[in-house]
């Protein structure tokens, strides 16, 4: 999620910055821009440099844009229709809007919606919010925009433009990042910092818990959506979600993760030959668990650098004959070791027992599974695609039945304290303890 | 390059084979199959994934197969016509080939042939190659062979693949990899040891220079193609170009390259904060120099995912406002600080100058460039795209000068004798020395 | 537009069928189906053939489906979210629907619905429709279809499905042709009769001005939406619009448009040697002309079997230089003749002007003009593209001007009342006359 | 096929006509193109609109060019491979050549060419025929071309393109047409002389049997290859193979067709109510017949307009319940009739049954079908796809029988006289009559 205001290449930067973007979302992406006369947008299901071309970004004119990656959760709201931003045309002028993160009341105000007459063609939250901006009454887009975000229960960060105006929201939990930047005298607004870093532009600040930013010609102001905001950061960004090179709440990722990764050799150290991290996001940790017991850290696992791209996949019997073309084992580095392998987090334990089965082909002498983070136990109403509760493999077994089911020779976890003392406060770790920072929706 | 002989899905093996060997060509690939009675192939310029489908698969049935990928030197040689392995047909059987490396004498051994009478739909020495066995008036085809691989000057594996055979031949000198390899009762042949791992096979043995091993239904037999032979395996394969996994004359990749950077790291120790490498082939040298000054090894640079894919170049003056798409570095990680880069090879020093500058921009007090091989200051012949000696930086300046140039606080190259004392004998290192293992072609 | 309610293949036969309609639209197309308890759609921009694989058609299941190729305006209206069937999903269930024609009173709702808070995503009619449907407090849907079209003004054909019934309607003034059909058990719906002959259907009757036609498995029942409902067929059908092989309102359009060249011939008898069309719609007229007077009919003119598709257009240079790639003039036939050339209507004259000079420069002596029906003087508001005023050559210019400008020896036009004499009563003829059956937009 | 001398846009005209030319082959096409310096091109499988973008375009930048749509015969020869022009490059220059039409001793040159050590990469006659020119020890590229031809048997045209000289060649029956003209300065030859008209060019003269043309910048000269040169211009060339607009040998093609028919008329009037003809190919014989015997000339058959592209076919079931997507039988006009159906040729008889049913199923009371040329008995060596005299229905079954099996009510042809009379000598009927032109290939 992106936006831009006052610059005469509004959306080249967007592409770029969404290209930045793209780990957060690869199922669809889309971009609108405004002249302050007209509005208009591409998008389209794919990555960004399948959706964009040179001819439609040349057609892409204008001094403002917003543009998305789309994240799906367990595969519903695919389609074109469900891209964003979506993009609403009325005979008093426009609006565009994406959103990032899930309304717990989402269901429940879109048949409050419907029961007054109206459609929907897409079933994203953010028509929803579409929606209760304008059957608004009130005056001014800002306050329209204002009383229809004091509906939305649960995680959100919005951007909102306007041939006039653009306006990101963040919700009173502070539950996703959202950043402000300038781009000598443009703003820009981005889900992580690495997007900044991409276009030359500098880091301004976090946007606040429950704040309201609105840019215009005029400047910018802000306000406040809620009298009690707390930040609740969802502790998956820090894991494994975000860029290492961006910036979460002044803290760097990779630095926060290799630190995990220390906090988990002072916990959990094990006797081990080398130190190996699951490739891309567990690498930091891995560094990191490897420095603090002196132990040499390893390139065990190689990741194609082709995966990502659409191959054939092998068929059953090929597979059982060994054929596996995403991850490698690296014979000559794990042969007859004793392997720390360090993952980022612990879901329904698939890759774990996958990767110790690789690295024990590979002939490593012992395998000791470490998870840089706590088992997750509980499921995420946020926008985090983890599972149900049924699924999450430590919510219903003890860790030696893990570690059986697995096959590694241990298994280790950090602690809830060890990550708050790495992370600080401010955190949502609803997914570990099970404390949420929101009512939850009825079931 | 990959061949398979006597295994019911030999194109499917194949097509995995050449997604591990991707890294070494991405300007075309080609498959061609037999089933004993007939051989046919499929061939594109692009990627593995872009030029094989489900259906193209389908059709290549077959027990025995050869495919490519294929690195073009100097963007000569480009167009379909040359994807190779390339398919010859006869009244008397067909004839596929594929080679890696360069012919010294292919311009004049064409010439020839031209003067006999020959016509050429390619500029590749395979086509070349073909020809000098097709005029051979010896009556078995592995005779043939051997005449015409009596004729070339220069560095070469072929692949020769016929209804009735599977011919694997390798030069002299030894310059190019080339493994044998088993799965179940077939034979594998790749370039890499890589390509066994990813389709369940066993590394069996280094095809030795000089080598032609003819593999059929009645067995294998391997025969000299001359009297002195000798190992000289070319040098920047462990430097950058094979995949970390692989091993190479029994020595794995990625271990070569950590072990350069702590013989680095002994010669040329420098006071740093930090050390960070230029991902992906020079991780494994920062990781070894860090790890032999107990110097924290951290992620500086993070390399987009998705770069690899088109994307929509930057204007000169989006560049020129600070776009970049393909490498960020990470100003969490190295604001404030004296950073150690380490780089795997110098050849022009742009991207030591732009690296450099990158870190510099990010907030770095100092950044020292290591660079974990010798400066390359003479031309390959063998079939690497490195330079003409006018371009090789360090052919011709200083180092002082080089250091000025790039902006860097510091540069320092691993000594030659470093590098030999890492990596044995047996290696072509004429790129640093000018010592060549063949003679040379007559300009 | 076509509808097909209770066959286990419903998409599939909507495919072909739509195939058969591609000539009403080119710049889209759509399918929604339902199988009684979900509804899916495809839609994309493109023809029929682009857009639906056989791998979407296979996903497309269910016994009921309509579809629609996209006719644009003016090249308003573009875009994939106008693409045709829209699809409104809600808690109570889903509702699709496309339209053909032209609602004159379109904005003035679009307005008024956005007052009450009502937001919109595309530019089309049938969102309008949709909203009205939905915003109507009565309980069936037949009701609330009812309630919605009485507030309609202009011209239109609707089909609409839900997963329980299939709705058709017609407005009052029957501008639209639209004809249900019956395959065995399933009941179908088209714009024109050829797509019943495409699939095997019966032509059953024609809808009637003003009739709404609801079918569900409960079987098939027709209510009136007007009490004084009349015939007004938009006479364009017969002249270029439709296909030959259709009928419409009983009468063929191919011995339709022969009639009116036959008509013509009566009324505007020429001196020629040959007589030729204009391909293709012009033809059935130039065979009836030429019949008429016994002047041998010949195929002066040929059209590239591949236009339709992309290529690169010529240069003005190589315009200029006689670079012509739709439409030849056949020099062996015309060279030295006196030609009477066919064509069946006259907006703008560039046609016309282009064919004759095609004509002379391959060597004809004479070129008469002869159109099969009256100049076009009107603009039309019911969804015919043809111009505003200023454009149309006849409504500001003399025939002997018009004749001049053209380069034509001769320029005739079918009576007004030559055109009834062929066709019958029940027409709109309102761009020959300027009598609208409806009341206009106020502008 | 068609080349170009002395024209800066050489590409694009050649690109121009081979779009007029498409109907002659829609395997694949190619370019190659010479700026007297250098030589490239560009060729693919599909149809020129296909293959060729504006970016290919641009890059085939030069003076003189050749190119060709490919026909494949029985669907052999297919693949990249043998797309033509074939493009030979050598340390002395390049060599580009396409052909029409097919060798019989093509396979003969090749086991002959291979026992010499040529090695082969397609299985064209093309490549034969470069290896012969090649081979050739005499001095000049015309002298070597020559001594090649003269090994030839069989039906050909050829183009050739050097840095220096653009050559055409017609083999010594003059079985397949081939024209000259001119464009301005430049020189044009094309297989048809619609051609010229789409580029604006001028038909100077046909090229003569037996005759070799070599034009470069010295001006044009021509040679004969043989003493006995006679015409025999292959007669389906003016029944079905060549475009309407096109003269041959001086005969207007539609105006032969249509005269055709009217001989048809002549020798075997029917009694009927309407005359029809099979879309496309038919029309003109089935307007000459209607003409001749004053019988209204209908369009009792309608092809659709986006047939050519990809569909999904019907599946078995569907086309059982009558779903037909190529030709319609327009029920409005054949409900009630005795239809005369004209049609170009007879082959296998499946056309004819098909649409006879078509007819019958769409109400015609009777069902004549007329063929506008003498049965076809017998297989054809010169490169038309007809088939083995097995497959031809004529060469086994009587009029009786074949009328049966069609289920037509009567079946009359063309004579061989009448055929003679309207397209009067000088041409190749072997297919009707079985006296061939030439000499044999022993089978």
């Amino acid at each position: 999620m992106f936006g831009i205001w006052g610059h005469p290449q509004a959306s080249r930067l967007t592409y770029y910055a969404l290209h930045s973007l793209q780990h957060r979302g690869q199922e669809g992406t889309g971009i609108v821009v405004t002249d302050g006369q007209n509005m208009q947008g591409r998008k389209g299901e794919g990555l960004v440099t399948d959706i964009f071309t040179v001819q439609s970004m040349a057609e892409l004119k204008g001094t403002a844009a917003i543009g998305h990656v789309r994240y799906t959760i367990g595969g519903c709201d695919a389609g074109y229709e469900n891209v964003q931003p979506l993009l609403f045309r009325s005979s008093t002028g426009s609006l565009a809007l994406c959103h990032s993160g899930n309304l717990l009341n989402g269901p429940e105000l879109r048949r409050q919606l419907e029961e007054q007459g109206s459609i929907f063609q897409t079933s994203s939250d953010a028509e929803v919010v579409a929606h209760l901006i304008r059957r608004s009454r009130l005056p001014a887009l800002k306050e329209q925009v204002k009383s229809a975000l004091a509906l939305l229960q649960g995680a959100y960060a919005f951007l909102l433009l306007t041939e006039q105006e653009l306006i990101a929201a963040l919700d009173p939990q502070g539950l996703r990042p959202l950043s402000l930047g300038r781009l000598g005298e443009a703003w820009v607004i981005a889900a992580e910092s690495c997007a900044f870093d991409i276009i030359g532009a500098r880091f301004a600040r976090d946007v606040q818990p429950g704040e309201l930013i609105i840019i215009s010609n005029q400047g910018i102001c802000s306000e406040n959506l809620s009298n009690a905001p707390s930040r609740n950061l969802c502790a998956m960004e820090y894991v494994y979600f975000a860029r290492p090179d961006s910036n979460l709440a002044g803290i760097n990722v990779h630095t926060a993760r290799k630190e995990l990764g220390r906090q988990l050799a002072r916990e959990c150290p094990v006797e081990a030959d080398v130190v190996t991290g699951v490739p891309d996001s567990s690498l930091s940790a891995a560094i990191g668990y490897a420095e603090e017991l002196r132990i040499p850290y390893e390139m065990g696992l190689v990741k194609s650098r082709y995966v990502g791209r659409t191959f054939i996949e092998p068929s059953p019997s090929l597979r059982e004959q060994g054929v596996k073309l995403k991850l490698s084992a690296v014979r000559g580095v794990v042969e007859g070791k004793r392997v720390a392998l360090v993952d980022d987090s612990f879901v329904r334990g698939t890759t774990g027992r996958r990767i110790t089965r690789l690295l024990k082909e590979a002939g490593a002498k012992e395998v000791h599974l470490l998870i840089s983070s706590p088992p997750i136990k509980y499921p995420c109403f946020y926008g985090i695609d983890t599972l149900s509760s049924r699924e999450l493999l430590a919510a219903n077994h003890s860790i030696a039945e893990i570690t059986e089911l697995i096959g590694a020779d241990s298994l280790h976890f950090l602690s809830e304290e060890g990550m708050r003392r790495v992370l600080g406060g401010g955190l949502c770790m609803a997914c570990f303890t099970g404390n949420y920072p929101t009512s939850l929706p009825k079931l």
